[in-house]
């Protein structure tokens, strides 16, 4: 299992009339979340689309539990929690200070530039299996 | 059983570098298909919030099956199986043609002017009622 | 000259915590202006794109008069008032029923597929002379 | 003159099919830096709300010289040259390393909550008059 920890802050941009985090803002945020574990474990997204391969989003879920406010600082928790074969799935919890705010999850598959759903780049296996093997130890 | 169809058109702005529709911008496609299945119905959700009820989303889910191009026609076909009580929710399919290329629902609540979960106002029920007894015969 | 009215309704996800269209929001409408008034004389953008052109935006400027609201229709008016050479510039002009809201304007240039800034594409320079030679006359 | 300097990473769900930073994700980021200047001062935007104070955008302009791509650090450089009275302008340069990739300005006016255009609360004119004898000693 896999985590990371990140911060936002929400933007005056991200308000809707509610006066709260306008819910599809959320989505952006889930990105930075599974961007930021990539970078962490030397995987820089970035990379992984220079070498041909994408991840678009299958699936997203999100509950939302209690509204962010314009310029709260947000920490977005991204787990990986199973080895990623032909999908790789993320579970995202945000948290206000210790206070969760919502949970989500999102699915993804790699593509690469013909648009046909392929195994991931062996490099990133490899990162996978080593990843897996440190934190059971 | 109400369903609404609506169409919208993809923007420029919906893209992103993969050149297809950014999956974060389902979300305010879905946002005009309840707006326009209430609309048809007599109630638009300008009039709810005047009114002084607001319709947090609770849930938000997403199923990706093909990409949404830049100016493509999207259908947004949304449906409101089940009469609501204490939480509405709503479902979507949505169309490239006859193609169908996502699904999705969302649940929401509604909200007084203080944040407290309340029932929907008397006349939103009726019409309710109204509307699942015709839909019904 | 040339100039080509559409409209958008303001979407709940375009507003903001002033309960009014966040500013930013305008930029994606100007972009259907603009779209609307090449797809209106036979130059759709995304054949443009296709045909390996595209056209940045270089420059923006708008001008916020009075605030358009949720669910408001807001009719864009785009006008084309000179035969682009290097440069595109549009100018906008928004507005709710008859009361202006807003002007902007944007400068484009033509970029090829390997980002130099090229001249537009013939058919496109002859369209643009018999536009210009009909609103004349 | 009053500067200050914050940086943002570009996001995915900022680009476009260009394959570059929207156009319209560059406000946001103007929002971002004349939070952080006002923040860095002792005036956090979020608190002027909280006294009943808003500040509209009346104008923006940007102008665009080389592409922000994703996963960029941009620095965000906001100036406040002048001190303002009834309006406020901010000024931005956006770097990438050392490279400029684009200015803008912004103008605001101070709102109360029955949106009047008002002066600016007497503590921020104390500040600003403080700000700028600083700056010039």
């Amino acid at each position: 299992m896999l985590t990371c920890r990140t911060e936002i802050r929400v933007r005056y941009a991200e308000t809707d009339m509610m006066s709260i985090a306008y819910h599809g803002s959320y989505l952006p945020w889930l990105e930075i979340g599974r961007t930021e574990l990539l970078r962490q474990n030397g995987f820089p997204y970035a990379e992984l689309e220079r070498a041909g391969y994408r991840l678009p989003v299958l699936e997203i879920g999100m509950s939302y539990k209690r509204p962010a406010l314009y310029d709260d600082v947000i920490t977005i928790e991204t787990t990986l929690r199973e080895k990623p074969v032909l999908r790789i799935r993320m579970d995202y919890r945000l948290f206000k200070g210790e206070m969760l705010i919502a949970t989500g999850h999102s699915v993804h598959a790699f593509l690469n530039h013909q648009n046909e759903v392929v195994r991931p780049p062996a490099n990133f296996v490899a990162a996978i299996h080593r990843w897996f093997a440190d934190a059971k130890s």
